[in-house]
């Protein structure tokens, strides 16, 4: 039986200013990274130990890992970053506040954005500011390889290849891996583990800062997975996510 | 022209307490996280840029990277974790107070210890607490590998390998690195590089959080170095160096 571990990171600056974030490198909270220090915790109190652990190059997941390593004092874990763990890339919306887009485009549009599985926001253009192309983190990627919007099938389309390339090996060898990302590429690999359908995935909602353990057999099938900790607080992380989204459709 | 920025951790809780570290693994003092972020910020004022990073799988290494990363906007930058760059493993001294040390073996003995290029102090055994072998980051080493005590001299026989099949290939081809480690991993790299003697290198000392920059040609000889940063303030941190150095032989 193999175990995997799946984390959201914590509250970002974003997240608390209700703007559309994406690929924009903002910063955890205070509460983004006390959330942090709480998953590390569990994860100690539970007795995890990782061999290899995967993350985006975005920094507020990198510093959800990093802290979370540092609470399980396995800070000496190799930590693989790939673009292809980032965030859904949110096109020309990055950067607005989501109550004045839902004003300017309306409601049903800003709802359409999403919540439809393939439907793309409005793109960037390759000479605007927020063009991943300018950012010396995406210097190796090729024209074709960085996006100007995506839609969540577009997130999954570009994070399944590096699943299936780079981890699965891994998982598959034994090694213990724990998985730091954001809200729409960890739906991309739940899509993928338990067959989610297109309508369903849109509508799952993981919580932030607390650890998903998937158990897998041999050909990586899922056999149960269970967030670990208090129950009382998941559910209150899980509603909270659930009505943040709902406040700004 | 191809360069190279090795950085010293900062101050450790050990460093603090004048006891022999070697491979525990001590945390920074918060004196010790401020010269990393002074290293940090020095790096970015000068405009560094790094491709890849490596350290050991020490945490006092380990945080200073991250802080340097983190002040310098660049956490996205891949980190190789090696315990080849680790401190000299000090044997059975390790957790020893260096002045009850001197008190215990004499002056002379310690001396020889801290001082003589090829000396080893007296060995672990492999049933002590302190045998990494029990440590899991260790726990893919050989026997052969794990060190029970070592010379400065048996810490350039460990690191040099990695150098070459590791680093070199990376540097050649045009990577900009930066290598964060310990006072004997770093002397270790400064004598083959510098191709110092056995006597002088024992007699080299490294200030702690100052960046050192290596400009190399192709073949990786060096042009000349650097420190990075004011230089008053460089003089006194060699000086307090060299000055702990002398309180302790």
């Amino acid at each position: 039986m193999k175990k995997l571990v799946l984390l959201r990171h914590g509250e970002s600056i974003w997240n608390k200013e209700n703007r559309f974030t994406g690929w924009t490198d903002v910063d955890l909270t205070p509460k983004g990274m006390e959330e942090a220090r709480s998953a590390g915790q569990i994860l100690r109190e539970n007795g995890f130990v990782f061999d290899i652990a995967y993350t985006s190059v975005l920094k507020r997941a990198i510093r959800t890992l990093w802290i979370t390593l540092d609470q399980m004092d396995q800070m000496w874990v190799p930590v693989n970053l790939t673009w292809r763990l980032n965030e859904r890339h949110y096109g020309a919306l990055q950067g607005l506040n989501k109550a004045e887009t839902a004003a300017r485009y309306g409601d049903k549009q800003v709802l359409l954005w999403r919540r439809g599985y393939d439907t793309q926001p409005p793109a960037l253009t390759n000479d605007d500011g927020r063009y991943p192309g300018f950012d010396l983190r995406y210097s190796h990627l090729t024209p074709e390889e960085i996006p100007l919007t995506e839609s969540l099938k577009d997130t999954v389309i570009r994070f399944l290849p590096y699943w299936d390339q780079t981890i699965v090996p891994q998982v598959k060898s034994g090694q213990r891996i724990i998985i730091v990302a954001h809200g729409n590429s960890l739906r991309a690999l739940i899509k993928y583990l338990d067959k989610v359908s297109d309508d369903a995935i849109v509508h799952y909602n993981i919580p932030t800062g607390v650890p998903l353990v998937y158990e897998l057999d041999d050909n990586l099938e899922p056999i149960r997975n269970y967030y670990l900790g208090n129950s009382a607080e998941i559910e209150e992380a899980m509603l909270a996510v659930t009505n943040q989204a709902k406040a700004h459709i």
